[in-house]
This record gives structure tokens, C-alpha cells and sequence, in this order.
């Protein structure tokens, strides 16, 4: 077995103790509140870390695009939620293809969008499973809770489709100043969830899940009464947002980035080997500070370029070229897409490989 | 043949008729410069458009890392320069393998980085070209003037190199506001380069090479004489940066991005299904505004997250779900290498692929 300290750099590495650690907390949350976890699997994109939140208790995966499915469904997983609002009669047409063998749901959030995916099923004589997605105040997709009563009778009155579950993100959460904003921003979530739910309810619709989601307002979410199920990602590796967010310790962080000094040509800058190809440009949460933190160290990574990683060198602290150091990046789900695979990492040894099987799968 | 309009999305297409006049362009204006064009691969990372940069008159390529070297030398190319500060022993012994079939040089910038690659050249009775990286402004990785006539001493005496070459990139053009501040940086790039190759060359140092590089300081940069060689990259596609910096009009950007709209829950709102998976997140130049445009719309792509791009949508537009739009990218590296290949088209008609042979390939 290779030691961690002779890896070629940059070295995206998994430490499995942490990884497992942090399944299985997650997984203990979920089952405590009496909620089924679904992890978006957009996080690490690789059987090997899908089986083990399988083995932990894992109701099924989430992830967002057609193909990423495809490329799961072939890993032999069979329960699979879009948390997407999936448009397009070609999407509909690869869909059915995957409800053969998989259970299935998928998002909608627009009459158009519910339309063009219950042709094929339609046509077909076989039905998809939906779920609506209602905006708890992120504002990317979902419905806005005021058109949601309305929205919920048409879907459900398109042929092809049955609605049976409604979804939400607080994405805002990653933008609140302190973890008590962060929990307030998730039961929130929850209660609107739950609210909703009720009302489409009331008006005859057979809501029966009600699921929502994101790592750093899970907790929180998850002890909504009325709520089902949770769908948190990045959980299962963390990084320096959700330290800064408060939902993980940095001992919890199991992805880090080995890297090496490349440069250092003056005493307040070195540069290491891994830029925006290895880290992403993805900002920290809640506040926009660089790129990364070089672990044990003061000095951050203030900026990147594709294969450049600029380091502020804190005062006091000094970087020769040659040397090798650890880097938290801020934003692991985005690290792990730029890469075929992540070195799997138990005590300072390499064990294995991570397979990121579903990498760029856009469609 | 596909019609474009078919293909499934998001889609990046690359407009050959656009791409081909590009790589044309800047060819000319090289030869015209009298200088050698040694275009940056980074952009596309791919065999197809490398072989019509070589058949248009490029002398060789650039990359960046040990393991890109590797996949151009793979696909037949024998003319690279490494312009990156290359250090580890483990790096040379690649490089030294890799010096059997290529015509190769790489970068340097300290003087244990040198003595790092040095070793393996030495031991094995071979010399590796290296060229020393002087910084121009750009603060990243470089020596500084002042240091550079004691550094290349100490470089040209390592055992293993031999010292021949100097290089520059002025990367502080992407932050000039005007193209006209962008054609000084380019001009002051080649003033420093050609009295920092003449100060070595009068302390007996036998500079036979002047390389400076970027696509947006190019022009002005290859008119210095005493420069003998140019290393742009992203003048094969353009982008919107490229065409807020003035480098490039609207016509001449080669690549986009075909999407559709997922999602349009508010009149003011609209959610493309390409996030930064697709785009990646880097901000455009100089200034940083959004994540790209909706071409021939005012409406801009104003955040990110990995599957959804939010388009803040302009007064008086209007997305509709279903609706397939093509998105201008800031930065068309990034994107290239979020993908395994992009597809070609000429006049609205898909004609094959470009493979982007050397994505993710960060060692």
C-alpha cells in the first residue's frame, strides 16, 4: 500500500474513517427523527460511498439529471428520486427506459414542465411517479407557495403523471451569518413544507412524502413533525462551508486536496499546484473568502487559476517550494465533479480508489 | 447529420466555421509579428483543434502539467513547453520518459524547483530544456525582476538543465478596464521580456527564446520586438470575457452553450438546466458580473448552482419552459473542462465531435 505521502499532486483523498463516520451520523439523525434519508448522491457521484449509505440505511439516492441516473440505475441502485425539475420529451422517452428497472420520481415545478414529461408515459400506458417542488424562500426553482394549490390540481390531472410527494431546498441556508440562523432557515423549511402538504391535502391531493433537504439545515428539518424524508449531499464529506456554517467539525471533513508548494516568490505568496481545475472557483459559504484553507496553517488560498492555487501567506508562516500541504477546499461536491476518481485514505494509507462513475453528467 | 436544434442539453457546441477563422486569425497576425505561435492547449484540450492550430503554422504547443504533456505526446504531438514552475522529483522522471519522443522544455521559477527536476535529467546523463518564468505584474508564479539574473545564474549551473529560454504571462490584463489598458499591459509584458532576455544575456546567459502569452495581451505583446514567440489559448473559442476585454467581437466566439429553460416560477426569475457543472463558476473579466449571457437576449445568467443556472430575467423578456436558448460562457477553458467532448457544428449541422483528450488532468 502506497503512503498518502508518496501520491502524485494534486491528490483529491478521502479519509474512509470520516466518510463513515459521517454516514453513519447522518443516517442516525434520520432515523431518530423517524425520517427516511434519500442522500443526493450529487455530492460524490460514486457507487462505493452509495453502497454505504445503502448498508446504513439509505431509503434510496437523489440526484438531479437524467443521465445521472442512467449511470446509477446501470450500478444495479433502484431507487431513485430527480430532485430536478427534469423538461423535455426526450428526457421523458429516457425515463421510461429507466422506470423499467428502477423506482422512480422525478421533480416538476411548471405545468409545461409536467407536460412534456407525461406524454411518453402516456403514450406508453405507464405513469411517473412526480413530486412538486415548492420554494421555501431560496428562489432558484419550485413553486412559489401561492400558486402551489393550483399547480398541484393541473400536474395531477396530466396523463402519464401521478403526484404523490412534494420537495423543497433551502439553499438559503448556506447564505445565513451563524448556525442558529442556519437551524431557523431549516425548521422553516420544514414548517412550510409541512404546510403545504396539508393544504394540497385538503384540496384532495394525496400528498404522501414530504421531503426535504441540503447538509447544513438537515438537522433541523429533519425534526419538522410531519416531515418524511431529508436529502442531504455533502454530509458525507464536508468541507470549509459547512465548517463555517457550523454543520461539521473540521475533524469531520473527510475530503482534502494534497498539493504541492510550486512557487514561492515572495515572502507573502507561494502558489501550489492545484487551482480552479482541482479546487473549482466555487465561493466559501456564508462569506466569500478565497478558495480553500491550507489545514494546520493561518494562510488561505486567496486566488486560483486553473492550475495555480495563490497562497496569502499568513504572517509568520513561510512555504518553500517542494513542500507538500493539505487544503480544505470550500466546496467538495463541486472538487469531486472535476475528477475521474478520489483516493480512498484509511490511516495515512491509500486503500483504494473512489469511483466518481456519474462525473459531468449534465443531461 | 443532427440538426443542433435536436441535440439534447445542455449541449457545448463549437461553431467550426468561428473556430477556424480564430485559430487563422491569430496565426496571421503571429506571422505577420514576425514571432512564433505556440498557442496554450489548456483552452481546448483536444487533438482535433491542436492539428488545426499545427496545419495553420504553430510551431508547437503549450500545457501546463506533467500529465497533459503526456496526452499530446500520446496523440502524436512532439513540440511541447510545459509554462508552469514544474517541481518533484516524481514529475521528472515523467519528464524524462516524455523526453524521448518530444521536443520538450518546461518552466522553472526557484531554484529548488529546478534542482527538483535537475536530479533525474542528470543521473540519467540528459539535459531538459527549461525556460525561466519572469512575472510581469501578474503577481502569480514568476521571479521577480530584481531576482532574475541570480536565480538564472544558479538555474543555467544545476546539473540536468540547460537554460535557454525565458517566459512571461501578464495575466493583470484580465483586470485592465479598457482594451486600450489591456494593449499597455501587453506592451509593458514585452518591454520587461526583452530587457530581462537582454540583461541575462549580458551577464552570459544565451537567452535564444522570448516567449509572452494570454490571448487578450497577444497583439500587443507580439509587436515588441525582441519577443520571438506567443502563447494565447483562448482565441480558439473567445468567450464573454474575451469580448468585454475587447480581444474578441460577439461573432467570433466559437463556443456556447446550448440549454433549456427548467423553470421559469416567477416573472423575473427563469432557470436554465446549465449550472456550474456545465459553466463552471468562474466570474467574468474584468469585472465580475453573473455567469454568462443568453445570446441575443439582455437577460444574464446572475448565480449558479451546480444544475441550475438563475437567469435574472431583463425587463420586457420572457422564458417559457421548454424554450432552448444558447448561453455566451465567461470563460470557455472552464467549461471545456467540465466535459468529455463538445460538439461540433457547422452552419446549424452537427459534423462529429471535438474530444477533450486531456480533461481533468491536473498532475
Amino acid at each position: 500500500m502506497t503512503d498518502v505521502d508518496a501520491l502524485p499532486t494534486p491528490a483529491v483523498v478521502v479519509d474512509l474513517d470520516v466518510l463513515e463516520r459521517n454516514v453513519a451520523r447522518m443516517q442516525e439523525r434520520a432515523s431518530r427523527s423517524g425520517v427516511k434519508l434519500r442522500p443526493h448522491a450529487k455530492t460524490h457521484k460514486s457507487p462505493e460511498v452509495a453502497r454505504l449509505q445503502r448498508s446504513a440505511g439509505a431509503s434510496g439516492l437523489t440526484l438531479a439529471k437524467t443521465s445521472e441516473a442512467e449511470v446509477f440505475a446501470d450500478l444495479g441502485f433502484d431507487d431513485i428520486f430527480l430532485a430536478y425539475p427534469v423538461v423535455g420529451d426526450d428526457k421523458a422517452r429516457r425515463l421510461l427506459k429507466l422506470a423499467d428497472r428502477v423506482r422512480l420520481a422525478v421533480g416538476v415545478d411548471s405545468l409545461d414542465g409536467a407536460r412534456s414529461l407525461g406524454g411518453a408515459f402516456a403514450r406508453a400506458g405507464r405513469t411517473l411517479s412526480v413530486r412538486l417542488e415548492i420554494d421555501p424562500g431560496f428562489h432558484r426553482s419550485g413553486v412559489l407557495p401561492e400558486d402551489t394549490v393550483a399547480l398541484a390540481r393541473a400536474v395531477a390531472d396530466v396523463p402519464g403523471l401521478e403526484l404523490s410527494a412534494i420537495f423543497t431546498h433551502a439553499g438559503q441556508g448556506y447564505a445565513a451569518p451563524t448556525p442558529e440562523e442556519v437551524a431557523r432557515v431549516g425548521a422553516e423549511e420544514a414548517r412550510l413544507a409541512v404546510e403545504t402538504a396539508e393544504a394540497l391535502r385538503a384540496a384532495g391531493l394525496p400528498i404522501a412524502e414530504v421531503s426535504v433537504g441540503s447538509t447544513p439545515t438537515a438537522v433541523a428539518a429533519m425534526s419538522g413533525a410531519g416531515v418524511t424524508e431529508c436529502r442531504p449531499g455533502t454530509y458525507v464529506f464536508n468541507d470549509r462551508s459547512q465548517v463555517a456554517l457550523g454543520s461539521a467539525a473540521p475533524e469531520d471533513c473527510a475530503l482534502t486536496v494534497i498539493a504541492t508548494v510550486v512557487s514561492a516568490p515572495a515572502a507573502d505568496r507561494a502558489v501550489v499546484d492545484a487551482g480552479s481545475k482541482t479546487l473549482s472557483s466555487d465561493a466559501s459559504r456564508p462569506t466569500a473568502d478565497g478558495y480553500g484553507l491550507v489545514v494546520g496553517r493561518q494562510t488561505r488560498i486567496a486566488r486560483v487559476s486553473e492550475e495555480h492555487g495563490v497562497l496569502a501567506v499568513a504572517p509568520g508562516e513561510r512555504f518553500r517550494v517542494g513542500e507538500r500541504v493539505r487544503l480544505l477546499p470550500n466546496h467538495a461536491c463541486a472538487v469531486v465533479n472535476l475528477h475521474d476518481a478520489l483516493v480512498a485514505v484509511r490511516g495515512g494509507r491509500v486503500e483504494g480508489r473512489l469511483t466518481v462513475a456519474a462525473r459531468g453528467r449534465v443531461q
